[in-house]
């Protein structure tokens, strides 16, 4: 531990993963631990999270106490105001006291509690591309699809806590797929990593050589496989990801049209493939957008990479300092 | 002319018609004068429009240069900060630099200059239903359809200033009607003034009958005809305003899902009818929205009625004062 250098303890719980990690005032991960999230047994889960942050601390050499605070991320709605967890689709977890739970186990004072997106879009603020814009739509493309609207580095709250639901804005009203979210035709059932792969799989049923490609690459038949065969030149994984641009395009139009953002920053595995559909993305949105806002508009891949949501837990808690 | 008393110039100058007023700090209209919108030559318009203000002020017994200020509303795309109109459709003027022509024809240095649905959104914030909500949109559904998004009090200002293209929302991906941007699926060519009578003029050449409701009636088969059927119980004519609801759900879904808005306030002739279609528009809005969201909104018809955009020009002076 240096004197002088602020520390903060930052938790990123998935629906299938929960990081752990230190991370100093410069976004610098000192120790990090990754497992799998425990959806059955949410207060098992949250115990293991305290247990395995003042792991890290001791590891870092750092007091929990010394921490400036401990940002945390949950996978859902969030009343961050009363530090409630409202309901947690993928997870199953609704109506939970989180703040008051950590503070309770960390004995911190200063536990933020928020939103995996909105972390993203924070930490990109922080300490990624987000500073070069004053308005920006932060999108992740995981397993499910979510936003954050940033007004002059700071994200936009709604009338209640419940903006940023771009994962349901309806992409598709012929024949809508389902979402996991009980509607139709919602832009996750269409272009989150879980769709995709249905989508590979429907795929390989009508083709079985598409599964071959699968098979003789050695991939698995998912949204990563595809990517993988869509790179190689896969005329059929290539389409996939047409069609996920198209359906994405649709759902960045409205936000495009409502809002002229001066940028859409886009986060997420299935994101990580933007340079693949980048081109078809544009062509798109040229449909689906008027002219003059589409004109100014960039569209980037986060610089945080894979820990966006861990590095945001942080940079949530720095922004409130 | 009271002393103490603040007066402002205005001029909502549409696609169809214009109008001009004098009114005062309170919203009250002292004059008021209602002409053809002359869209082949804007010269000429813009010098007809200073002229009858002129006469307005004097009738009202105030001078120009006694004006707080001179509100001015176009039908399009606005560079407020520059004084320029980019693009009117629906009149077809593009690149007119319209507040120094005004200051030049009026000899006050105070034109503020705006979109006609930005004004009539600081219209309700200053006179109408605005003051009682942090976040709302305000719609106008009336020859086009366009809209304002408004947080405490000021109207969001997007990276250029094109954001609130409600209208040009894509609401079909299914065999979409055409809209007068070129594009296909607008929520304008859905639920519009000009929407809504193609659609009615379409039932009546598939059924007679619905043509000899409107002649019986003495009504013309137009977007006001149909609500007036549709109030009297014609069914072909409710199943038209439920259609309308249908689109309009769609496109309120989109906004209600990325921004959380307490409310949606609406303006124009076609939200004139929102009693009628209230019910239908709810409905399908919990078809297209998260539960959460959905839950606090409130939906309204404007408290300013049909001088909405003509009151929100002077509103926009008192703005800025």
């Amino acid at each position: 531990m240096e004197s002088g250098t602020i520390y903060t303890g930052a938790l990123d719980i998935g629906g299938t993963k929960t990081l752990a990690a230190i991370i100093d005032g410069s976004g610098t991960i000192l120790e990090k631990y990754e497992w799998k999230t425990r959806i059955d047994d949410y207060d098992a889960h949250f115990e293991r999270c305290g247990g395995e942050l003042c792991r890290l601390a001791e590891n870092s050499g750092i007091r929990i106490a010394d921490l400036a605070g401990i940002g945390i991320n949950f996978p859902g709605m969030m009343d961050s105001e009363k530090g409630i967890l409202v309901h947690a689709p993928n997870a199953g977890w609704r109506n939970l006291p989180v703040r008051d739970f950590f503070k309770t186990i960390l004995k911190h004072p200063n536990i933020i509690v928020g939103n995996d997106v909105d972390a993203c879009a924070i930490g990109e603020e922080y300490f990624g591309l987000g500073s070069q814009y004053r308005r920006y739509i932060w999108i992740t493309i995981s397993t499910g699809i979510g936003s954050a609207f940033m007004i002059d580095g700071k994200i936009y709250q709604g009338a209640g806590t419940f903006a940023g639901e771009a994962g349901h804005l309806k992409v598709e009203y012929d024949k809508p797929r389902k979402c996991s979210c009980g509607q139709y035709g919602c832009m996750q059932a269409y272009a989150s990593g879980p769709a995709i792969k249905a989508i590979v799989q429907e795929k390989i049923e009508a083709d079985p050589g598409f599964g071959l490609a699968f098979k003789n690459a050695n991939l698995s038949a998912d949204a990563i496989g595809c990517e993988t065969l869509a790179r190689s030149g896969n005329k059929t994984a290539l389409d996939i990801y047409r069609d996920a641009a198209e359906y994405l395009a649709r759902g960045i139009g409205y936000c495009v049209n409502i809002l002229n953002p001066k940028a859409i920053i886009l986060g997420g595995g299935v994101a990580r493939a933007l340079d693949i559909f980048e081109k078809d993305l544009f062509t798109a949105l040229k449909k689906y957008t008027v002219e003059p806002s589409l004109k100014g508009l960039e569209i980037k891949y986060t610089r945080l990479g894979y820990e966006a949501a861990l590095i945001g837990a942080a940079a949530s808690v720095l922004a409130k300092l």
